[in-house]
């Protein structure tokens, strides 16, 4: 058990110590608001793009402990070079994704010689201070190699967001004047990591463990999380808690958006699939790079920061196709050998997960059985898209029919945008 | 100081550690030699490339220590994604470039189930065994990535032994038949690891450092080694020695050859510009991959297994043009902050050297002064090379004479060889 100070107090904050010990916390307090805003207002200024928002948010909260701010170069070497971070007492902490800030060549000059900027939001509004910054070169093509081990284009994150980014990298401290809030009617999943770790507490959690998903929640992960929880009780805890921990930031075109999730997630708990009394749904903020073997490292460590002690890890994780070929873009299996190796996650139990898939003869997902594997049907996110598109049932089983609900859904309200091209959405 | 057991006897090696405690060496002792050699003659066998025998030597006489053998998956990945490797009792070393062998499908179908496998150089000979084998897939593409931080065409190692080389890797441990020699002249230059540590003990060294360097030794490199071994002399060491390290496996094209550069060196010490009482020159077997800041780690960790405890680092070591762009492929600075901060290279003592230039006022080869900058003269490696093959003199003091005329020569011979494209070299 290790304990961490907290806004002056001690609270019991539980089964993981999150990285560098305590979990980072940058929001300026409510006292200090207006002098700091109107600071912030007298400095060069930063303008973000969507993505950058969504990282001031993810530091803000400390999913990436120890991380104060965007990254300065040492920081932004050691993330690229070694997936992780070593900190002044000489113990490492995991960084596998560069998490920095790029500006172009005007915004550069623009700030001149000052040692501080404000940031601001893509609609003009005043987000944050950067303290004691340092502009470096922004790389692209050697960022994108070693983080994405391709250059091929057509990467999703590369193509939006680095791509049009600028040729410099602004890093330093944080001060963000209030939380960061989107107001689409999901705030209150938004959960920080301080958050979670007293609800953990609360419901005096003996095992947390963190379930990353950007797909709809079908019968077979649900197997898997239940199989889980069932080992964990096996293995003797008696209260092990599921963070069902769906991410929340930028996914590509095709992915299921993040509010059709959210409801398919609740009509899952609501049909008791997952049981509510040991389940906690919250919304992790971070934005998915599609980065494989690189990127389950950060889903792994942003969960140690939130207080889950066991994570899942299943096939191919944060992987896609490649972008030019026809394979996978990562070797399914790298994803969880590379988090079981990975430099600072020795903390962290790994629990990979065999494959489900639908079993043609109980009718139901199922772990799969390689001696009758002609029994098994595996159907891929592709795969359930397709027939939620077409209004296809999937087979009887494969997700209860409150959640698959959801998703026709949503599909025939986007067949019907598609239709009337000059529709307004309701 | 450290002790480390070799061959049954405990001897004093020295001043710095070797990783994993001991310096691997995987040579089969002469009296086993024929056994081992009818065993291997019995395997499936392995065709080795040129490049391959080159690791076969750096791995057999440990200076990729603890590495036995060619990288098995975990290995691989490991040095991929963490240019380090956790050991068994949790401590890290460094290991930044994949040490790998390459089969094709041919080759791996005609290993079948064998859990060993015999190696077989270029010309046919029996090399060695390679033991407890695991196949598993070579992704080129995410390798050459995640190594050099780009995939644009004309990197010299990954066109030459890369790109040609099979879809699969094969790792094991090493048996090696018998040491490997290259009947060039200058294996009496190519000390082992072990050989080294004995003769810095034998020359009661209390601080070694390291020069890698794959050009000649200009008045510039002369003088950043005389100031390092100044430097340790205030810093209170008596007895500094140079470990003056040419790099003797694969160079680009246009390099200077080995042959001509320890020709080259020799001269350097005969004309008294380095000491050859303070100053050991050898061999450094590897092969370049003009990887940069991946690559320099490499360099260092391999001298720390060959006993120096002090590595002088200067301008983007092991850097080269982009191949595509004009510009350097790697931020000249990123190579001495990449090691600087490396897992695994922390008990090695860093150097990292002031750039030196031709200042036509002294008219000598002196640190540079950015005070006065418009009195210095940069001499690049490759103008360098065009004052020599042009047979113009460079300026008066920037190397010793007969180190220069070593390079003089060898661009007329060049040059009469290109001349006669028939004719044989002599």
């Amino acid at each position: 058990m290790s304990q961490a100070s907290v806004s002056g107090s001690v609270i019991k904050s539980s089964l993981i110590e999150p990285d560098g010990g305590v979990v980072v916390d940058v929001i300026v307090p409510e006292s200090e608001r207006g002098s700091k805003t109107l600071e912030a207002e007298s400095l060069p200024k930063v303008r973000l793009a969507r993505i950058d928002v969504e990282w001031v948010h993810v530091i803000s909260e400390g999913w990436a402990s120890p991380l104060k701010g965007f990254m300065r170069e040492n920081e932004y070497l050691q993330s690229l070079h070694f997936n992780s971070l070593r900190m002044g007492n000489g113990t490492v902490v995991n960084m596998s994704l560069p998490i920095v800030l790029a500006i172009d060549d005007e915004t550069k000059e623009n700030i001149g010689s000052s040692k501080d900027v404000g940031l601001v939001g893509p609609d003009g509004d005043l987000l944050a201070i950067l303290r004691s910054i340092e502009i470096y070169k922004h790389n692209k093509e050697e960022r994108i190699a070693r983080t994405w081990g391709t250059t091929a284009p057509g990467l999703p994150y590369v193509e939006e967001f680095i791509t049009p980014a600028g040729n410099w990298l602004i890093g330093g401290d944080l001060e963000v004047l209030k939380p960061i809030k989107y107001n689409d009617g999901l705030d209150h999943y938004r959960l920080s990591p301080q958050q979670l770790r007293k609800e953990f507490d609360r419901r005096q959690a003996d095992a947390v463990f963190a379930f990353q998903l950007r797909n709809p929640v079908h019968n077979g992960h649900a197997l898997l999380m239940n199989d889980t929880r069932r080992r964990l009780l096996e293995m003797g805890y008696k209260n092990p808690i599921l963070l069902l921990h769906p991410l929340g930031g930028f996914t590509k075109a095709d992915d299921v958006p993040l509010d059709v999730r959210m409801e398919q997630h609740s009509k899952v708990l609501e049909d008791g699939v997952l049981d509510p009394e040991t389940t906690i749904v919250a919304i992790f903020p971070s934005p998915m790079h599609y980065a494989g073997p690189t990127e389950v490292q950060w889903h792994a460590k942003a969960r140690i920061n939130a207080g889950a002690n066991f994570y899942i890890v299943g096939r191919d994780p944060a992987g896609m196709g490649h972008p030019t070929e026809k394979r996978d873009l990562y070797d399914p299996d790298h994803g969880k050998k590379v988090l079981s190796m990975a430099p600072g996650l020795e903390k962290l139990n790994i629990l990979p997960f065999r494959v489900a898939a639908y079993d043609t003869v109980a009718k139901k997902m199922a772990f799969f059985d390689p001696s009758r594997s002609k029994d098994f049907l595996f159907i891929s996110g592709t795969k359930m898209r397709t027939y939620a598109r077409t209004g296809e049932n999937p087979p009887d089983g494969f997700m209860c029919p409150g959640g698959w609900e959801v998703l026709v859904k949503h599909y025939e309200r986007l067949q019907a945008e598609e239709a009337t091209p000059a529709a307004v959405s309701a």
